[in-house]
């Protein structure tokens, strides 16, 4: 099925593997909150409180996952006082776990994660997507930071079709930044703690502090190579997840 | 180091496993001939003649592999008369082997290869990739391309970050369509008729045959899906492969 627009897809895999989730978490946390993608999709309210919250996206990369084609997450992030405590990433078709604990590390399938030490941003990979917006205004300025940044230039632009692993590759060193317009705070919930306890700084795309709820974020190794990439982004701001007249 | 730009990269590695191919094929086939990436950046030839031909890329993806992104490749074709007999794609991390022998079906891991069977555009992914040109009448023209794929809609557009692992998408069904201009026939050879025997259809981006020297080509699932992204691509002509003066 299509969700917000004929390209943002939806699967009865991504209701049922939150259901799961969501129904094996409140039997030890009954007291717990929830903010899940179909969840949001079906009417939930979508508002980061100060209680314990799951922050889960049952299926990050629908498309790729309709698709096979090969970058799969399930991403699970967990906040108190709206601030991530630990976060969950499990790219399912290379069988690696992420995982990050606030002030605790980040790791891969155990092993401890680094991003890159590369502050040269003409030596640098960037990671992207083009999302599911077909709104030209919206298709024009994410085509025009693109190639701002791909003819700084840069060795290379990649997007591996899901946030959630795209914020993992920054941790492993493989990018040195990943930013997008118009993800949900679903897709990077988790995401964020990873990339944060693997090093590597988080911003808004217009060089401010991180906004879960903004649905805009540039993960980078470094502070440099971060507000490198800002300059070049033709910002711009779709309806917040929690602004209450979005639906 | 780099190449024929500050974002065409290689490596020792790319040059040592090109020589222990050429040097390990020559002790069985002393007459054969070769065309290999490393060898034609060293000032060897380039010109397909109707000799049987091994034609190499020893790294494809050597940007991923230089940052670990986990798309790297070997591809290997072999040609007479000017025609591709086999293939042999070696996704390295995935540790996915795709084979092709003509007439005889195209393989992973020795499982058979089959083409997306989907027809509507609208429902596909399409793989492409910037390549590594920074010319900006070139980029201008990559840009366009893409943003006309992308607003057909498509379901989504993405690139390995490498044409070997791209053709080899589409013959495993997981994207409905390649395409590219800037790519070499080491690139392609193998991955041409790895596409051909899963189902797939060749040709260049003006709706012509596909010719291996051209830097240009469009594989698909299907003539239908391939005639369609034909019609968005804003095409240019590289400088050919056989074109003596190139260097």
């Amino acid at each position: 099925m299509t969700k917000s627009s004929s390209v943002d897809l939806v699967t009865q895999t991504d209701q049922k593997v939150e259901q799961l989730i969501i129904q094996s978490v409140k039997e030890k946390f009954p007291t717990h909150r929830f903010i899940g993608e179909e969840s949001v999709a079906a009417g939930e309210s979508c508002v980061l409180t100060d209680a314990p919250t799951w922050i889960i996206d049952p299926i990050d990369g629908t498309t790729n996952f309709v698709h096979a084609f090969p970058f799969v997450a399930v991403s699970i992030g967990f906040s108190v006082n709206k601030q991530v405590e630990f976060g969950v990433v499990f790219s399912c078709l290379e069988d690696k776990m992420f995982t990050a604990r606030r002030g605790k590390g980040a790791f891969c399938n155990g092993e401890p994660l680094q991003v890159s030490d590369q502050e040269d941003i003409k030596q640098s990979i960037i990671a992207t997507e083009f999302g599911s917006s077909r709104d030209p205004d919206a298709v024009d300025r994410i085509f025009s930071s693109l190639r701002n940044v791909l003819c700084i230039p840069v060795h290379g632009v990649r997007g591996a079709g899901t946030a959630a692993i795209n914020m993992c590759l920054v941790a492993s060193g493989c990018v040195e930044a990943y930013y997008e317009i118009g993800i949900h705070v679903w897709d990077i919930a988790a995401g964020s703690l990873i990339v944060s306890e693997a090093g590597g700084v988080l911003m808004d795309v217009d060089g401010g502090p991180l906004d879960l709820m903004s649905r805009r974020i540039v993960a980078a190794n470094s502070r440099t190579i971060a507000e490198r990439i800002v300059r070049e982004i033709d910002a711009f701001g779709p309806p917040r997840d929690d602004e209450p007249l979005r639906r």
